[in-house]
């Protein structure tokens, strides 16, 4: 796929957070791998853009340390974007996408002093990828924010292999990550963690 | 009607069921039973298809033993289309239709121990063909989830006679189920079991 | 105005309650009084529409009786037509509104053995004709529902000047019922009670 | 930027805000500064309108003291005009929006008694100009309602100061105002207001 495709692909999803309520203000971040041979540059959505009027010229690249490239020097990328390039170190990861929703917000905040939280028993989570069955526990990572995003990045690379096959983490109080092997896949993967949030969010009542 | 029009139908209602939240990621799978001389074949949506992106030649046919007709041998059937050929062998249903809403997963989930939720002084019940007043107490099943969908659809068959005249079903943590003498009915039917179980699960507290 | 202009405006009004929510499966209601000279007769939405469907085709008109006019003796119209009917007899009314959402559903039916809910207080109430200030309260009836409704009609009919100045009226489990003296007015009652009824649900804790 | 232009990209938010919910009835205004030589005039909405069918028609203009300029005089400015002006006096403010929704209604309903909500922890206050990280404290100040417009501008008049930085207040049962130094960082800010306050109903169990 041509990185133009990419960016229509990664537009569409953009614009259907947007509605779905998922990136208020100006907030949510959302990237791409170049196609080869620039697989290790990534195409991102520069900061401050209300998602609402998001554009493909809102899209930037960078490298792999998260500084943009020559082209695109002028422009300021966003602080959290050394997060997106710490999840490319994983080969397999062609997207990341980055949400804030109420309910990532209210779940996060209510188990911030949480490592992770247990989810099973849903038929969804087989819409993760790997997961066959209902009749299994994902657990997915809760960090605490942190404004300091070199650090952010370096903790959440460390402990990262502690929840093998989960592609998603939570900022407490500040969002949901996921990501794919593809632009399609992310997406998937932020649908079944924020409809399995709701969920849980209900179940306990609030 | 011809089986194009009959897709046509469906595909305004699987566009509409996504726009509202009931079909997240790739969840969520449709069917209609195909006119005369072939209605023992249905017209079924393919597997793993985002329902934003559906178009009709996401449709494949599959026959009474949920098998890919022919025409559709390349092409992987969803996992539960047992479920709807089973269903089809009540001979007055002409559509299947099955949602994923955070409404009917919590509500299922909740009552996951029970064989069957009571609803009640209702007038949306008016709704469901064949109900004339308030004044009624409808009983939606609830079965567990399995990922052995043939034993599955064969437990739903040996106990659905219980239910006359409920054309809907709950699998807990899962979805919900509905069908109908028409595609427009179906719609119907899961739009009213919706509406029904989010009062139930206000009214409860959640 | 002429009927078509009506028809045109209700029309607008009918497609934004469906999307709202407000009208699930093929409930709900609408009418407006027909002008001079016909004004003791009535275009009122016709029985078992899908409102995301509906046209200005699926209008019919009846007399003050309810009965439909010679032109649509063909056409089923909707049982609920009597308590349209009902509320013309005030000279003023010149459109009826019926609407069933969630908020109305499950906020009638706990207060179903209330002979009214009492809302004061909130800044919206000043969108209801005739009310200037905050610092007032609003007593909205809720009756039981009926299948009945000649008897419904007659019921409400013998109490509702009980409520002098509010144009609305519940009925418990079933939905809200709003009317004005012109479509618009009668669109800004529904919206209104709908709002408020939903602020009063979350504050009573559901 | 022309009058027009600011025109236009006023009526885009006054949309997407009415879609969202958060303009019931006729509820809801919004304005801007008129760009030099014109500063000390402002273009507001005019009052009554349905917001799903604003236009620029429905724009008018008043000066520092609320009253309609010269073309305008036929028109009804809405009565709350005169905050709209008041908040105008800081030099800075270039657009002022003011919100409906339940969530700010249900929210400074139920802490009317207090003087202010504190909002800390989220990433999403980093959405208010000035503020760059969640660990920082806010408080949105909450005012009583009141029919009487002149004295409620002048009380806020003179406590706003105790809020430096906090571009938005709440009027209990009421709703939400919020400013900025652009329409679009206006937009933001009502936007920021309305997810954190939706947050925190939430988390206080409503």
């Amino acid at each position: 796929m041509s990185k133009q495709a990419l960016q229509q692909e990664l537009l569409s999803v953009i614009q259907w957070f947007h509605a779905k309520g998922w990136a208020p203000a100006t907030s949510a971040n959302y990237s791409f791998r170049n196609p080869a041979p620039d697989q290790n540059t990534f195409t991102i959505s520069r900061s401050g853009i209300d998602k609402g009027q998001f554009t493909v010229e809102d899209f930037m690249e960078v490298d792999a340390n998260g500084q943009a490239l020559e082209a695109f020097r002028s422009v300021k990328p966003s602080a959290e974007t050394l997060i997106h390039s710490m999840l490319y170190e994983q080969a397999a990861v062609q997207a990341v996408l980055h949400t804030h929703s109420v309910v990532n917000t209210v779940y996060s905040w209510k188990h911030r002093a949480a490592a992770c939280v247990n989810i099973s028993g849903f038929e969804l989570l087989k819409g993760i990828a790997g997961v066959s069955t209902h009749e299994t526990t994902i657990q997915l990572p809760i960090y605490e924010n942190s404004q300091d995003i070199a650090y952010l990045s370096a903790h959440i690379r460390e402990s990262l292999h502690n929840y093998p096959g989960v592609p998603g983490l939570l900022l407490a109080g500040h969002g949901l990550y996921a990501w794919g092997s593809s632009i399609a896949e992310a997406k998937r993967h932020i649908e079944v963690f924020e409809f399995l949030l709701d969920c849980l969010n209900q179940l306990e009542g609030r």
